[in-house]
């Protein structure tokens, strides 16, 4: 694919832009050649304390994670994310958004908190210990909340774009269609939710939760803002903080309402495959305090430049997701589908509690899928087939 | 493909709707099926004059025409517009929509006046005399105007949708690649224009306006509210009616936010590969009247079943022509690009004008284009290329 131009910018002038946004492009590039350029500090005005604990994040629902040769992502205690490059264009674009994107007057302040505060980038010892390795330093938008419920929300219907390579655009165009993200507009890519002190996070495999249908992703967005078990199926979500985490004037989806009124006018760049990331501390909510939920938005390694054009792929699976949770806002009653969350490939659920029900939860899963494999089935492949069918269909029986 | 639920609805109740929409639509199928059921007028309640004359209209600028075996539409001077079925699921289905519309409780009144009028269907003799036929009796949008000018935009970065047949995808997933449709959200499907008593209409080739990159668009888009020739390479589009056009409590665009503020809540219908026609008489306007422009949607042989999910598709390609036209009236002197509306294929044009200028515009085409074959080509492969090439690309010389 074509480089976007911000990627062939001059070094940014030094005197226009903020000192933590100091980045050269180019060094980006030589950086992530590692083969032949030597590995140096970036001349990035941050400077990180000097004894900084890095560990592997708890809270990462969705993207790369450590394994098959690449690491993954690192956070330390000052609240700093520190995301690996991606050894490709992938990590160039991706460092290159955030130093545009940083330094770019254009952006008004009302939008900007919606993107990770970028801090220039650093080398690190890999999380995999394969030695020193490019990271983006970035805002850790879960530090500070000791039990966040997270969603993963990978906007638009089409996750590729047309100065890609026609493999990655056939790829891409392939899973648009399996996935949620055709039909919806959307997929959440991943997802975990506090349960209590006792069971922990509630944390679905990622592909499962990819390929939810409309009346199950309704489900699970009611569960992301219920104070009742998420993994009980006798129990309908309560959308409890619903009007305190979705609703208000700071609540989530004023939040996605300012962003979308942007993105209808903004022609500066495609998120293309970018997500938007729901975050609130459920914990707090169960305490009467005030959750903090926040939106941002994530990963940007395959932005590219808007040429005059706004994001109108974005702008349709952002106004896609706003349905959804204004209509639970409006009527949080409607819709008692529970959500299966089933995998037909190995009838499994990745479920991050604490120790006693594990293992109940592992059988009954398994004995529930063996029972309802055929209708399971039958619902993925026929979505229509939801209305001719009870929708009380149990996902766990505890 | 799976046939929408609304083909499969029973008749209507005729005491809950207007006599106009009477439609059983169990008749439709009947019809469509030629070789088996007896032809018969519809029950509807629609009773054209006795004494109609049909003939074949001047101002469609898109759609399907007459030949290669299906016939093209028709028009009497009472204002209606007979657009022939479709042989196959599409004529069924878009009978289908307009009955399951016209009907609808649901749809508001201020969106409904967006949609042409349904009368009902009818048999007449198809106007490539090949037999009676059935037709859609619809309201012709661009009656009591005298010299229209037509602008059919197709709406969508995607015109396929998840329930048709692999084949359908696969072409429509091609031409929305070739085409404007999946870099703008939309594509120019056909366009005329008033130039003057003398010269007549402008009225590009199809093939060429589907294929404009987004300043190309932005030029079109402000010659079709222009009043100096659209055909003069040396003039840059004044402009002049922009305001009163596209601007205004009811001009274009406030005609067009009104629609997204629905289909943005709408879950009812997905209007796939569904045109915005925007219409308006550029001869009132030189006369200082209002020129009623006005915006119709058009075209439903894909119409789909919403389920509960807004057509995101629609709504992305939408937004993406509203910021176009918007941008003209905050800054209607910026891009001052021609559009070149070139054919790489046979460097021709199709100018429906007086008569003397037509000959000498051909002679001046063909040899314009082949001065600037390469370059041409280079523009359409490379869309880049605008930005280091001088703009003022001539499209005729008079």
């Amino acid at each position: 694919m074509h480089a976007p131009d911000f990627l062939e910018h001059k070094p940014l002038d030094p005197d226009s832009i903020q000192p933590q946004f100091l980045f050269p492009l180019n060094w980006t590039r030589s950086l992530l050649d590692r083969g032949t350029h030597p590995l140096h500090s970036p001349p990035s005005a941050f400077q990180p304390p000097l004894c900084l604990l890095f560990e592997v994040p708890d809270h990462q629902v969705a993207g790369h994670q450590a394994g098959h040769g690449h690491p993954g992502p690192l956070i330390d205690d000052s609240g700093r994310f520190y995301k690996p490059l991606q050894d490709d264009d992938r990590g160039a674009i991706e460092a290159a958004f955030y130093s545009s994107f940083s330094s770019n007057t254009r952006v008004p302040d009302r939008i900007r908190r919606f993107f990770p505060v970028f801090y220039g980038t650093k080398l690190l010892e890999a999380s995999d210990g394969s030695g020193q390795w490019p990271h983006l330093v970035l805002e850790d938008v879960v530090s500070g909340l000791s039990h966040p419920s997270v969603m993963d929300v990978k906007i638009g219907s089409r996750t590729w774009y047309p100065e890609a390579s026609e493999d990655y655009i056939q790829r891409c165009f392939m899973k648009d269609r399996k996935t949620s993200s055709l039909c919806l507009g959307f997929r959440i890519s991943g997802l975990q939710l506090y349960v209590s002190e006792e069971s922990g996070l509630w944390k679905p495999e990622r592909k499962l939760v990819q390929h939810l249908s409309a009346d199950e992703v309704r489900v699970v967005l009611k569960k992301f803002v219920s104070s009742n078990s998420p993994i009980d199926p006798n129990l309908n979500p309560d959308c409890s903080f619903a009007s305190s985490v979705y609703g208000g004037s700071s609540g989530i989806l004023a939040q996605l309402l300012e962003l979308k009124s942007w993105f209808e006018d903004q022609t500066i760049y495609h998120l293309n495959s970018c997500s938007v990331l729901m975050v609130y501390d459920k914990k707090k909510e169960l305490k009467g305090e005030s959750s903090d939920a926040k939106v941002k938005l994530i990963d940007f390694a395959h932005v590219t430049e808007g040429n005059g054009i706004i994001d109108h792929n974005f702008v349709g699976g952002l106004c896609s997701l706003i349905k959804f949770i204004s209509d639970i806002l409006t009527s949080p009653d409607e819709c008692t589908t529970k959500a299966c969350l089933q995998n037909s490939d190995n009838n499994n659920e990745e479920i991050l509690t604490g120790q006693k029900i594990h293992s109940i939860i592992a059988v009954h899963v398994i004995m529930l899928f063996q029972v309802m494999g055929r209708k399971i089935i039958c619902l993925k492949r026929k979505e229509r087939a939801w209305k001719e069918m009870p929708m009380a269909t149990p996902e766990l029986v505890t």
